[in-house]
């Protein structure tokens, strides 16, 4: 997947994202750090504990969707102008490995982006020792909303 | 969705269920308790939290798909033998309406039983007061697996 | 799926359904039939035919997935206003079994209707002698567009 | 997507695609060709036709999926053993833009190889005299199976 350049409808975007990633309650309770923003595309990380695993001790598929859409839905925030907010419409998750590692890491990438509908694409690799490993994708569609009530950026 | 009457492989079937459920660190960190076992489905509850929400104070659609997949990936395993464990191959999430409300419950459903190939479809509703809403579907792919180092049911 | 009744925005639904199928070269193509339109709901039939199969015989998932796409957008065009045209954002499709038979009803529900974003489900059946068998199913996002060059209903 | 390299099970991948291809009733419909086949990928293209539209004139969004979805089959297939037959479990389309032109291609890859499921990635792009433009994305899962009735590859 290599990443298009895309122009930000808005210069701040960066801090945009940043501000909103503060307020996400969930992202908190895995121990995600957002550790990069560009235009379209945004890289968060968090480590193995005992809060994101399943019944076999790996990270839960569904953490891992969290995360990724959360990575998809800042991917396309950053494109959006000032006043916009994102919701998630709908996401695919594909789990191609279990996910066993000591770090996580998920990007989220736009693909095409849209005044209205966004698509984004999301991965996700476990870290565990030297090795790197995909263990799995997402294709995220996300709108850009604005002026409804309770849905702020 | 009107529930088929599924016959379990094993007579055992809710305890499996429920003792791989106790093994679920995820769920734990989101409060999710499960309520009912039946063969080919489940049903989980969890209340809104801080540890569960996204930017806007709603759950995170993440969180969301994470108990639909949990609640899926048990449907299908109360019909398995025994000595089966379930992984997820992929699922998909719609999100209808923001989720909103103070309890929040997931049901899945098999669909379609087979000896590796299970689909479950799920649902997610909001009750806010005496509100009873539908805020999610999901459609899930399972496949059992048998004598796998390191995945036990 | 039980259908939940839905008001149509424009008492001329069926009408413009019917109009816009007439235009669909594919469905000619495959010799569909719509059989059924109805508030938030439509249903389809075609015959087994050597232009519908793939490399065994059986129909084609693709195929399949066309029919119930467009099972799907009829089901959400139904309720939309009479100047919106309807637009396809993304499906999903599961194969439940191969698509072994005479005939094929494919049928799309409106889950979830909304004045840009329309969720719909489908479902495929086979019919072969007496019996009749759940052989795929969707789900569908679709958007209503107003006014955009080259689109109509 | 860049393309990792895989290794064939079987030498003679490239005839038995090319000859499982030949039996496929509906890409015939559709004048499909079969452009490039390599371990893990697999080319196709089809020139706009009335046989092949939706309502509006574009070519059908479920059109795009099937020959995605065998250009996604084939692309998993060229890279099981002689004795395998493949299956399409599910697949996911999202659609990018209307499907506009004179020719289209598409492209299968996998992306993760499996002895029992393969995930591939499809894309399909509109060319429109100069233009080349993506319109469609998939995600889809497969399973070699094997001996088993009236499947062959």
């Amino acid at each position: 997947m290599a990443v298009p350049s895309f122009e930000p409808a808005d210069a701040g975007f960066a801090d945009r994202v940043r501000a909103s990633f503060e307020r996400q309650g969930a992202l908190k309770t895995f121990n995600v750090a957002l550790t990069a923003v560009e235009p379209g595309r945004s890289v968060m990380e968090f480590p193995w504990s005992e809060q994101v695993t399943q019944q076999h001790g790996f990270v839960h598929a569904g953490v891992l969707g969290a995360v990724m859409d959360t990575a998809c839905g800042y991917a396309a925030f950053s494109l959006m102008p000032a006043d916009a907010a994102v919701l998630t419409i709908e996401y695919k998750v594909n789990l191609l490995a279990p996910a066993r590692g000591q770090l996580f890491r998920v990007q989220g990438e736009v693909l095409k982006p849209g005044r209205t509908i966004t698509v984004s694409e999301g991965r996700a690799w476990a870290l565990d020792g030297e090795k790197e490993k995909l263990v799995a994708t997402m294709t995220c569609t996300l709108m850009a909303v604005f002026g409804r009530e309770g849905i702020q950026h």
